[in-house]
């Protein structure tokens, strides 16, 4: 199977986590957001292990909460003992209803407001990461009238273009993040970091994409980033002690996708950055890291009621589903691809082959194309798979479809961590 | 300038509906939807007066809601006499809720839960049209179980292939909507609607695209589907007495596009229609309209706060705003095209060329590449136009950020109709 929470049982029925998908859908009605916490867990026990085994413990998870946030995952990071990263107020506000120590949070954006960095350092939110000189500015104000001193890090484009989809690759020089480093901007922030009073610069981050596969860029990257640290000490006589690598683990949507043990891209990346700290006699940073896809994204299906079936004769056969790009809009957004079974028959072959459209009343609302799935029946369970990333946190309420529940599975008992919406959320503001 | 809801005061700000936009973006707080109440009310007046005179009343308007939908929508199309489209329960409660008559609504989609057409006929929704044969057993069933009889209308495929974007392209045969006709699907289809009990088919719907800037597609899908009624009748002995002709009028995002007054479409399109009526002598249907995007779009602005300016030189300039792809997503989607404005600096040249990027964290999060404004500030009021259609209602909590404020202009006085989120809206849910 495509994820270690999935699996078939005795009825040949979908299970996740060893909880049935069939009574999942059944108990908590469709669609339905599904999460294996125990995957979860040990998928930030692997990472927290590499930053042990590779680093002596000197760094730190930090869960890129963006890929999918709610109070409940900040309570996991918090009991697994890893940081979190958080891209606006919303997610700080989030992390902190949920009791989570906000001097594990750091704060990433491209645009964060005013407002947002004086929450966040009043809250006491651990590090910012600093993404233009508008922040600086700000955050110089902000630490002034507070009278608190702010730890950022600096965020650098270090050059590198992972290839993957244009929407998900970061980087490289035609980017809205960061400051760029062939062209010395990232130098000149750096040293500008320097004078402005109550700010404190930490270190430097950088992301190199999402959904990669292999290791070298992680290595590039790290290489990159020690270069530019001990540059900047050549320069400024500074030398920060915290380095962020950032995210963009891939995981398996399909079986062409060829996932990695986490635990590779953490070493080749450790023994990259070792020895380039011991070329240029740089001591080893704090490293974090940020994944988000890989924690979730496998950990996570929705499941689905299968409504109308339309065959249409050397054309193709529609199965719509009960929800579609409102809680889902990957496809839409990025032909995004993903496995997908009928969790009532999957021991059945999977032999036919469908297209499976949302129910928005937009043409373009469809969850897979051409996609080999079981023979298919109106009432069946369908579930994709993979979706623990980028699909809660995307919903809408497009066509005032309520959102989905989302329900975890620990040791095969299931609980809701988000409520379905009703209609009554969904009228709520209207006046 | 792009709409008729837009100008320039004496200070050189951009004004909706009369009203000064810097002032709104004030009051209201940024990102801020706003709509001039009386464009919307002045295009369906134009639609419903060129249906009285083209049709000689006989017809009706139904507002396509899934384009903006919140109470106060179906509160306008209520003073305004008029129908609306709704396609989800959802939809169905908020008219509802606003106290809108449920005989004039008319139910849509391609893949309605039965527990959707159960409350639509409870509540007594006018029409329904039927998409599949699923439902058409649904509707039998719910029929029988309430002891009522359910008026429905049958979506058809007419096979007209309208130039423009993919993902917003219906009425040819590979569509997840309806039942093609060229293949014969649509005339069983028909048929088969006469063998079911408690069902009432009252005629034929299509929808042909959207976006569609001439009047020839209208014509041949109001000749088609007459063409269709007639064949209907010879085969059946049945004559239905309505006809849906859908939406799709296009409306002017960048000065390239070609928006021609509703009129013309009605007026070409009625002519077809009863030369084809008079053609196969068959009685001149009732005809329904859909209008949705021409209704709301040109009406609605969106209003930012300009962030983070970073120019990347031989690059691009990326401005950064105080929303994105969470209040609208139509460029991540579609590459959707806009006309952007400075607000505080209307009368300004537009000479300045730039990225208009959204503050989410995603590379994608653009709202217009390449698209040329007045030199930007930190600071400066953003505009974005034409945004009334398929942005508020496809707002998203992406990063969890509060979905923006909606406010009507009417008479230069405005008002909110829907409230901006709170954070507190946000984890409400969350367990």
């Amino acid at each position: 199977m495509i994820s270690k929470s999935i699996a078939v049982n005795n009825d040949g029925h979908l299970t996740i986590g060893g909880a049935d998908c069939v009574d999942l859908a059944e108990r908590y009605g469709t669609p339905l957001y599904v999460f294996d916490e125990n995957l979860i867990r040990s998928t930030i026990a692997e990472f927290r292990e590499s930053i042990k085994k590779h680093y002596g413990g000197n760094g730190r998870v930090l869960y890129a909460s963006k890929a999918f946030s709610c109070k409940e995952m900040y309570r996991i990071c918090r009991s697994e003992g890893i940081g979190a990263d958080v891209v606006s107020a919303g997610e700080i506000y989030t992390a902190v209803s949920a009791g989570f120590d906000p001097s594990l949070l750091v704060f990433h954006g491209n645009n964060k407001a005013y407002d947002e960095l004086l929450y966040a350092v009043k809250v006491g939110v651990g590090r910012i990461v600093v993404d233009n000189f508008s922040e600086l500015k700000n955050l110089e104000s902000i630490a002034e009238s507070l009278g608190k001193e702010v730890n950022i890090i600096l965020r650098i484009k270090p050059g590198i273009d992972v290839h993957t989809h244009d929407y998900i690759k970061t980087g490289q020089i035609d980017c809205k993040f960061g400051f760029a480093l062939e062209n010395g901007e990232a130098m000149n922030a750096a040293l500008e970091c320097l004078e402005h009073k109550g700010v404190n610069l930490k270190g430097f981050h950088c992301h190199i994409g999402s959904q990669i596969f292999t290791t070298e860029p992680f290595c590039d990257a790290a290489k990159i980033m020690i270069q530019f640290a001990a540059d900047f000490r050549d320069k400024s006589g500074v030398t920060v002690t915290e380095i962020d690598l950032g995210g963009g683990f891939g995981v398996k949507y399909v079986e062409s996708d060829d996932q990695q043990p986490f635990d590779s891209f953490m070493a080749t990346a450790a023994d990259a950055l070792k020895a380039e700290c011991d070329r240029l006699h740089f001591p080893i940073s704090f490293v974090y890291i940020e994944p988000g896809r890989s924690i979730v994204g496998p950990a996570g299906i929705t499941l689905y009621k299968v409504g109308a079936i339309k065959h249409i004769e050397n054309v193709r056969t529609f199965v719509s589903v009960d929800g579609g790009m409102s809680d889902n809009p990957r496809y839409a957004l990025y032909n995004a691809e993903y496995t997908i079974e009928i969790a009532n028959k999957a021991t059945e072959p999977k032999s036919f082959v469908a297209t499976v459209a949302g129910k928005c009343c937009e043409s373009g609302d469809l969850l897979q194309e051409h996609v080999k799935i079981q023979q298919p029946d109106v009432g069946d369970t369908l579930a994709v798979l993979t979706t623990g990333a980028y699909c809660y946190s995307m919903a809408s309420n497009y066509n005032r479809i309520p959102r989905a529940a989302v329900v975890f599975v620990k040791d095969k008992e299931s609980r809701v961590v988000i409520n379905r919406e009703t209609y009554e959320d969904i009228i709520k503001n209207d006046v």
